[in-house]
């Protein structure tokens, strides 16, 4: 499917090779080499897919600086409401690039790769909009880390998720950070001493995904979910969102001290009033999507 | 159900309407204005009755004051047990009153409501005794951070849950600090994102709610839990929960230390020997519900 | 099968009764008094059994004492990979002997039960190899804490789970720093506040416990995830043990920097890279289980 929808849509698809001078947007061809990551934005909707199935989409530091890239990309335009990360093949991701963990890459180079897919991870959460993973298949080690991290995951019944650094000898630490977020600690207990898969109906009923659909209504579902979002303010999404991540950071009372300050804030908003005025008048909203004060 | 039961017992019903005049019990007439919340007790469990359904039990600044005034009358008393929230009507609460949050209001008046809405949810996890919610029908925004925020909750498989103010333009920043703390990140952000009901079986599965029931033993397996609750020492309980509070909200190491010194304290408590007592001499504590020391 | 495998390997079990004499290996013999735990280990697996079924494997002091003996004894062998605490009779564990908790024992023998009882849950979790509760009937107050202290819990069908301690006036505050921190809150409460039982299924569900299994497969099921751990490397296992306690404790940002760092720690170890190069050569890794590290 995500295949099919790649092949319809690739002669709009931007490039990002994470070299400088892919600065601005180009038209894809088949006589270079292909893109780690390919990413196009419709009405609100970015898509970004993961390009590299031959390497079942490994989380290499190039990949991971391609998503950044992509995800970085014009993030704070209005343009943009929701990004989508998928993958092409039937491996979403399977983690880091162990060829890049040698002692031959020497420790500097391991610093950077896992610095640098930390803070793709924190990207995506204090992203201004929220990054949804669509999940075809197999995510591991770091690739489980992603679907972990993003904020909504809407996965095929096929897929499965599993943390087995363990078994090469990398205890999957990093991973750990999202997924000990994610689910109740004796699930992400097991998954990482043991490497064991667990079902996409194991990962529904423990937190780790939001919804498990067949794999022909991946798209549509997904879909619907961007959609939604996008029927929503933009400035408003993104003070709740940042919001949502300080408060859960903090104890109880200063969270509702936080969280109170920021409804008030939402409030004054012109967004945030033309919603309420919407709603008493019985009409639709007409969001401006900018971060105006509302008129007194 | 519940409409039933506050027909019949009506008669016996204390007034809340949170003005200084009504600082003692009343009996109810059909000649007042209906009051925002209903106030029963009887052997323990008090009943709280959310009783304006025609703005569908919003949490209006006034119905928080009504609530919290009927949540803390006698609080302390040791005639009071359980509490047990419901509402009349079709939706347990649909949030705040969104004619309170309009520019005419002013920042001043959206302030206090937040407060009072944040200090209610703090009263009811503060109070020395448990606090149920019954919900038999739609709870969202605010209404949905009342069920997030009590100690327990029994709902009917008709009972929805969500937090929709994105649709608004008022995210709901303020009940993710509950929703938050209840049930995983993944639904909790989906639920605050596309502002989509959640069931009550995705409620249980989920951690939302306690219990989900058939519409018709809703009362009967409330008050199971209520009377359950009676049959216990009251300093015992209310030791325990807020310990339970305190604990949570530190490390390991500092919780145990905590932990370890309440259980000390616990059984230096009359009724914490008493307990002890009946179990090895095999027959039934009879609980003084003091705070009096055990004698040495 | 627990009690039968129990005869067959009587002849090699260890004693353990906690006093300065026995600080080495001893045969059991029928003339002496059962001990309170026995351990047995093989092949890396150390299964420590709770031996007190005519007391309910109460957790007296006595019986805490025997288990931080047999957990701690030689746990920084290089032999020794995984613990699987199980008990013998119907009743895993009934919690606190409530014999010891009487007035008559004095504040201080209480302070120290329940001050060891904590060091047994910190050495479980502090411990460098994975320790595992295999559960055959009823966890209960600190036994039920011990079940959820415990990384990996497998349980029987018929097994169930409770904090009744409030019906015998002493709250299970002790217990829900661990129940609290493995299941929802709202689970806990009910739990805590009402005594009630909850079932496998349901701790299942809620992430009290890893797996439910058929009463004749437990021995199995539970060999099965020993044996996976014993695959994998043992200074691999015990850095990402201490790691995921230590990240949980933190904000994401310093989580990730924790786990950053760990992950290039956990690839200089010999075992590290032994587990990489074997995967690109696509071969067994062969661990050495040192803390050494990797050849530059």
């Amino acid at each position: 499917m995500a295949r099919g929808l790649l092949c319809r849509a690739v002669g709009v698809f931007q490039l990002s090779r994470t070299t400088p001078r892919l600065s601005g947007p180009r038209f894809y061809s088949q006589t270079e080499p292909e893109p780690l990551t390919l990413r196009q934005q419709n009405n609100g909707i970015r898509r970004i897919i993961l390009n590299n199935p031959k390497k079942r989409n490994a989380l290499s530091l190039s990949m991971l600086e391609s998503l950044r890239e992509n995800i970085l990309a014009d993030a704070d335009s209005d343009d943009l409401r929701v990004i989508i990360i998928s993958a092409k093949g039937p491996v979403f991701s399977s983690g880091h690039d162990l060829k890049e963990l040698t002692s031959a890459q020497g420790r500097e180079h391991h610093t950077k790769v896992f610095h640098t897919c930390a803070e793709v991870m924190a990207i995506i959460q204090d992203l201004p909009v929220p990054v949804i993973a669509m999940v075809n298949g197999v995510a591991t080690a770091a690739g489980c880390q992603l679907v972990a991290t993003c904020d909504i995951a809407v996965v095929t019944e096929k897929s499965t998720f599993a943390t087995p650094g363990v078994n090469v000898g990398l205890f999957c630490s990093t991973p750990a950070v999202a997924i000990g977020r994610a689910v109740p600690r004796k699930v992400a207990m097991e998954m990482l001493f043991t490497g064991t898969p667990i079902s996409a109906h194991d990962a529904l009923l423990h937190g780790l995904v939001s919804k498990v659909v067949p794999e022909e209504r991946l798209e549509e579902e997904t879909l619907a979910v961007a959609r939604r979002v996008c029927q929503t303010s933009r400035p408003v999404v993104a003070l709740g969102k940042a919001t949502f991540q300080r408060q859960m950071s903090q104890g109880r009372d200063a969270a509702y001290a936080t969280a109170c300050k920021v409804m008030v804030d939402n409030l004054a908003l012109r967004d945030g009033q033309e919603g309420i005025q919407a709603f008493v008048e019985k009409r639709k909203p007409v969001w401006s999507h900018t971060a105006d004060k509302a008129h007194d």
